[in-house]
C-alpha cells in the first residue's frame, strides 16, 4: 500500500513508499483510510525538530487525524465490523495510572500515539484497537471525519468553560483557534473575540464573522485583532470597553505565545476562566502581573491537553450534526501522491487544513 | 394615571382606574413604564385563585413584568438618572437570611414581589427600590423589555444545566417553555425535543422550529410532542430513538404536569440532568419509578425559582445583544384600555405573550 | 471448597456446600477470601424475594463484599501476583454504552453483579476479572476490607456533595447510614444529625456518637433523632433551631422511607443538597410538598448508585489510611460454618455488619 | 480613647495616641475592640513599604482583623443592638460592579479595606458599616475572633478545592498556612504535607502535627519538609512517593515564593487543583515547565483573594463551633501599651499571631 513515511532521523525525510498492508492483531483493526488532516505536530516530524525527536524511531507512517472504513478485525473483536464508518481518540492510553483509573484518561502520562509512536494514517490502511475506535454518523463527510482529533482539541477547550451568554476571547486563529472559535459562537457566546499575528490567519477571521454575518442577515458581536506591535494594548482595550470595562469572561488560549498569555490575564474579569492549550517555544512562561490579574482577580485557569475520552467525541458528533460548521478550517486537499505540496503550504502558513485522501476522494 | 386594579377580594375584580403617580420613598426610583408583559401569575390573580389570595391585600396594582424609563428620584439615589431605560428584578428580598447572605439571594424565603404585595407595572408609573434596577441596552426593544421577568426564568432554567452539544428535551411549550427551547437552541444543543398538550402551543412550537429551519437553510434536530394521550409513550420512545437508546442529557421541565414530570425522569440518560420550573397543581407529586429512575440512574435534579440575582440577568441581556430570538412568543399587543381583552385570550389559551403599553407605543 | 450456596428458586435456601474451587478463565484471577460482609441484598436472596428473585439461577453462590489475596491467574492477567492483597469493584459494567464511554461507569444499565449474576465471596474462593480488581494497603485489616463495597456506598454518597463546614443530616443508621455519618463527621461536617427508627441502630448511634465525644474530650455538633411518631415533627424542628433556622445544608438519604425522604425536603435550607442512597419499599415516592420544598427552595438532588470506579475506591482507601473509623459497625464476626446463625441475627436486625471467614480468621 | 497610629509617611511611624472615640454616621455602627491580630500587611505598613504606601493617607489608624461589642448604632441600623458580639468583614466592596452583582463580591476591584483606606482596630474603638459586621457565636473566644479575617482567607482557600479523602499539600507555614493546613487536616485529608524554609514556622509546623498525632493516639499522614536547598528536590520526591507516583491531589500556595510555585506545578497529579493566595515579592512568576506541567497536566489552577462574602464566614463559624483548633498560631498576646514590641517580634519571624487587647482582657 502506499503511505508516507519518516524515513530516517534527519529533517525533510519525508517519503511516499509502498509497503505492506498491516496485519490486526489481538483487540486490533484494521481501517482503510478514507482522509486523514496534517496537524502542527506533523510539521515538527518533518522538520525533525528537538520537541519531538526524542520520541520517535523512524523509520514510521506519521499521521494521527482520520476517518476511514473498517476492512478486518483482529481475534477477539467483537464489536466493530467490516464496513463500519470510524474514526479514533489517537492517545492510547495505559489504563493502569491514577488518571486513567480516576475518570481523566486523557491525561494518562503513559500514553502512546498513533502516528508518532506508532505507524499512522497517512498511508492506505492503518491498524488500530478496537475500543479506541469511535463510529461516526453518516452526517459527517471524510472531508471533516478527517481532522477530528484536532475539533476534538478545540471542543474539550471550549466546553470546558460556561460559554453560554458570556463573553469570550480566542488566542490565536490557527486550524484549532478558528474551530475553538467556531464552537464558542456556536454554543451561544454573546461576543466573540478572536487575535492573531500572522495576515494569513486574520483575513479568515475576518472572511469567518463576515460569513456568519451574512448567514444571520445582521452584524454579529464578532470582534478580530490584530495583536502585532500597538495592535496588542487596542485589543486589550477594545475588550474591556466592549465588556463594559468588566474585562471578558473567558478566554481560550491557543496560541502558546507568551504575550498572549499576559494579555489574556488583563483581559479577563475577576472571577473569569482562562483555559490554555496552546503550547509555548521554549517550554517556559513568564507572567509579568501574577498578584494583580492571577491572585487579585481570582482567575479559575485549566490546562487542556488532548479530548475526554469519549465524553469530547460524544459532544463534538453532537455538535456537528446539529449545524457545527467547521468546513472553513479546510483550505486545501491533496491525494497522497502531492502530500509533501500539502505540508509545505502549510509549513509556510498560507494553508490551514490540510485534508489528504490516501485511497482517493 | 391609568392602572390595572385589583379592586377587591373576589375573582375577575380587575379594573381600569385613575389613581394618583406615587412618589418614589428614600432609595426609590419612580419608573415611566413603556412595556409590561402578562404572565401566568396575573391570570392566578384575575381568577382569584386559593393559590395566590393569601398573598394579596387589593386594591392593588398587579403587573411584575415591565421596562420603562426613569423618571424621578426618591432621596440617596445616585446611581441612575432621568431618562435611563431599565428593567428591574421583581423579587425583593431580605438581605439578611443564610440564602441573601450566601450568594443565592434569588431563594431568600422572606422575598416580596413587585405587582403581588405592591403596586405593580399595569400602571402609567410605578414605584420601584433603586437597588433592583436593570440598565437595559438600546437594542432591546421595549416589546422584549416588557417581559424580561419570563425570559429570566427561561435563561435560569436553561443555564442551570450544560447545554451545549447536549440533547434537550423541554416540556411545556407556553411562553416560558419557548423562551427556554429558544435559549437550548441559542447554545448549541445538539437536539432540541419539545412537548405540549394544547394545540396552540403545539403549533407555535412547530413554527417556531419551521422558522428556525427556514433560516438555517437545512433540517434542524429539533422535534416536537403531542404529548395527548398515547403520545407520551412515543414521545419517550422517539427520544430514546433519537439519542441512541441512552436516554436524553437534560430535561428542562416547565410544565408542572405530574405525567411530564414523570416522562422526564424516564427520558433522561444514567447520569441526565433535570432541571424542575413547573409548579404542580395540587403542591405534591407522585413519581411511579423513584428507584429505577431517580436512585439507579444517578440523576441530577434541581429546581429553579426566579433568576439568579443579577447573573441572570447579565446572562439574558448578553444573549440578546449576541442574537437570541424570543419575538415570535409576543403574540398580542394592547393599550391599557384594552388589557382585560389581552387577559381574556390569554386564559383562554389563545395568546401566548401579551404586551401592554400604559403609555402608548 | 466450602461455600454458601442458594441452593433452589426458593426462601430459606441458603446451604453451605461443598464445590470444586473453580479455575481463572482469560482475564480473570482466583481469590481466596479473607473476609466477607453480608449486606441488605443478601438478606433479600435469603427471603427469595420478589425485588431481586428475577436477577438470580439457582444455584450460585451469594456475596459481593469482600477482600482476599490473589491465588491463581487466568491467561493474559499481568497486572497482579500470587499473594497480592486485594478487594474488587462486584459491579461488572458494559464498558460500551454511553454511560461507560463518559465517565460515568457505575451508571452503566448493563451491569452484572457478582454474587447476584455470577458466583460470589461467601466461599473460600472467587473467580473475579482482574481489570475491576483494587490493590488493599496493609493498613485496611481484613476485618474492614471484607466490607468495602458497602463503604463505597457511604464514601460516594457523603463525598457527592460538600460536606466541610456544612451541616448535614443522614436518614438511617443501618450499616450505609453508619458509615455515611462517619464519613460526613471526618470530613468536617459542621454538625451532623442522625435518625433512625430502629431502637437498635438508635442506641448504636448514640454510642457512636458519646465514643467519638470522649475521644475528643468534649461535647461534638452530633444529634440523634429517633423520628418514631411525632420524633418526625421534633427532628425537623431540631435540625431548624441548630441551624438558626435556615434549615441544614445537606441530607443524605439512606433510609429508603418516604417518610423521610419528605422530611430531608423540609429540613433543608434553600439551595441545600438531598443525596438519595434509599429504596423505597414500593419503587415509587409520594412527594407531599414538591412545589414549596422542591421547586421554591431551588433544592439540588442527586441519585447515588454504586461506587465511581475507581474513583471513589481511591478515595475510601484514602480517609482509611488518614483515620477514619469504621470498626463499629462490625457487630458480628463469624467463620462460614456459622453463617446462617449471622445472616439470622443480621435479619433481625440486632447486628450491624457480620463479617465471614471462610477460610478461617 | 487609645489608638496605635500611623502618623507620618514615613518607615517606623507607629505611635500610641490619644484620640477622640468615633461617630457612627448613617448606616454604621460604632463597635467597642475586645481583641485585633497583627497581621502581615500591618508589618508593610510599619515598613512603609513601596507595595502598600500608594494606598495611605497618614494619619490613621491601622488594623484590619478583629472582634468586638456593638457600643452605638448609627442612624437606620436595625439589626444590630448594644452588646452584640461581633467581627467584621473588612473589604467594603462597591456593590456596582459586575463582581458585586454577579456573585463575587470578595473580587470587587473598588473595594476599599478597613485599617488601610479608613480607621480600623488598633483601638479601643472602631466604626464600621453594619452591613459588613458577622455576629460571632460565644463558642468563639476573643483570642480567636481576633483574626477571623486571616482565618477567612485560610478557610477560602482550602474550601475551594475538594480536600476530603486527598492528599494536600500546603506550602507556606506562617500564620495563614498555619490555619490552612489545619482546616485541611479537620475537612478529612488524605495527607497533609507542610513545608517551610523557616527553621521557627518548620518547628511549629513539627509541634502542631505533634499535638495532633498525640491526640489521636496514633500516627497521622501529616509530613513537614524544610524545602531550604536540596530539601526542594526531596519535598516534590516524597510527595510523589507517598502518592505511589501520582503526585498530590491539591496545592494551596500561601507563600508567594516563585521557588514554591514552581514545586507545586511539579508536585500536582495530572488533573490536580492549585489555589493560589501567596503574593510574590516582586509581582510576577517565572514558571520553567510551563508546557509540562500546566498543559499537559490539565491542571486546575485558581487565584484566591479574601473571603467569599459571607459563605466563607459561615464555614468558618461553623467549623470553630464543630472543634476546628487554630489556638496554636497565637504565639503572643499584648495590651494595646506593648504594641510594638508585638510587631517587632513578628517582624522578625519569631512570632506567629500576635494578638492585641485595646481594652484590655
Amino acid at each position: 500500500m502506499k503511505a508516507i513515511r519518516l524515513t530516517r532521523p534527519a529533517p525533510d525525510s519525508f517519503l511516499l513508499e509502498d509497503i505492506p498492508v498491516p496485519e490486526p492483531g489481538d483487540g486490533q483493526v484494521l481501517v482503510k483510510v478514507k482522509a486523514a488532516g496534517i496537524c502542527g505536530t506533523d510539521r515538527h516530524l518533518w522538520h525533525w525538530d528537538p520537541s519531538v525527536r526524542d520520541m520517535l524511531s523512524p523509520p514510521f507512517t506519521p499521521g494521527h487525524e482520520f476517518c476511514g472504513e473498517v476492512a478486518a478485525l483482529g481475534r477477539g473483536v467483537s464489536d466493530w465490523a467490516a464496513g463500519d464508518y470510524v474514526s479514533c481518540e489517537m492517545h492510547l492510553v495505559c489504563g493502569r495510572c491514577g488518571a486513567c483509573r480516576n475518570g481523566a484518561a486523557h491525561l494518562c502520562m503513559n500514553h502512546k500515539v498513533v502516528g508518532i509512536h506508532q505507524d499512522g494514517t497517512f498511508a492506505q490502511y492503518v491498524v488500530l484497537p478496537a475500543s479506541n475506535l469511535v463510529k461516526l454518523p453518516k452526517e459527517v463527510p471524510p472531508k471533516i471525519g478527517a481532522f477530528l482529533d484536532a475539533l476534538g482539541n478545540a471542543v474539550h477547550t471550549a466546553l470546558s468553560a460556561p460559554i453560554a451568554g458570556r463573553t469570550v476571547a480566542v488566542l490565536g486563529f490557527g486550524p484549532i483557534g478558528a474551530m475553538t472559535a467556531a464552537v464558542a459562537q456556536f454554543c451561544g457566546a454573546a461576543a466573540v473575540f478572536v487575535s492573531d499575528v500572522n495576515p494569513h490567519n486574520l483575513k479568515r477571521a475576518r472572511d469567518w464573522a463576515a460569513r456568519l454575518e451574512q448567514r444571520a442577515g445582521r452584524k454579529l458581536p464578532i470582534h478580530v485583532f490584530d495583536v502585532r506591535g500597538e495592535g496588542r494594548r487596542a485589543a486589550i482595550d477594545a475588550v474591556r470597553r466592549e465588556t463594559e470595562g468588566d474585562g471578558c469572561d473567558v478566554v481560550l488560549e491557543i496560541s502558546g505565545a507568551e504575550t498572549a498569555i499576559n494579555d489574556a490575564l488583563e483581559m479577563l474579569r475577576p472571577g473569569g476562566s482562562l483555559r490554555l492549550l496552546g503550547l509555548t517555544k521554549d517550554r517556559g512562561l513568564s507572567i509579568t502581573s501574577y498578584n494583580r490579574d492571577v491572585v487579585f482577580k481570582g482567575l479559575d485557569i485549566q490546562g487542556i491537553f488532548g479530548r475526554r475520552i469519549f465524553e469530547t467525541w460524544h459532544q463534538m458528533l453532537s455538535m456537528l450534526r446539529a449545524g457545527l460548521d467547521v468546513d472553513f478550517v479546510v483550505t486545501d486537499e491533496h491525494p497522497i501522491e502531492t502530500f509533501l505540496d500539502g505540508i509545505s503550504k502549510f509549513d509556510r502558513g498560507e494553508a490551514m487544513k490540510v485534508v489528504i485522501y490516501p485511497n482517493g476522494r
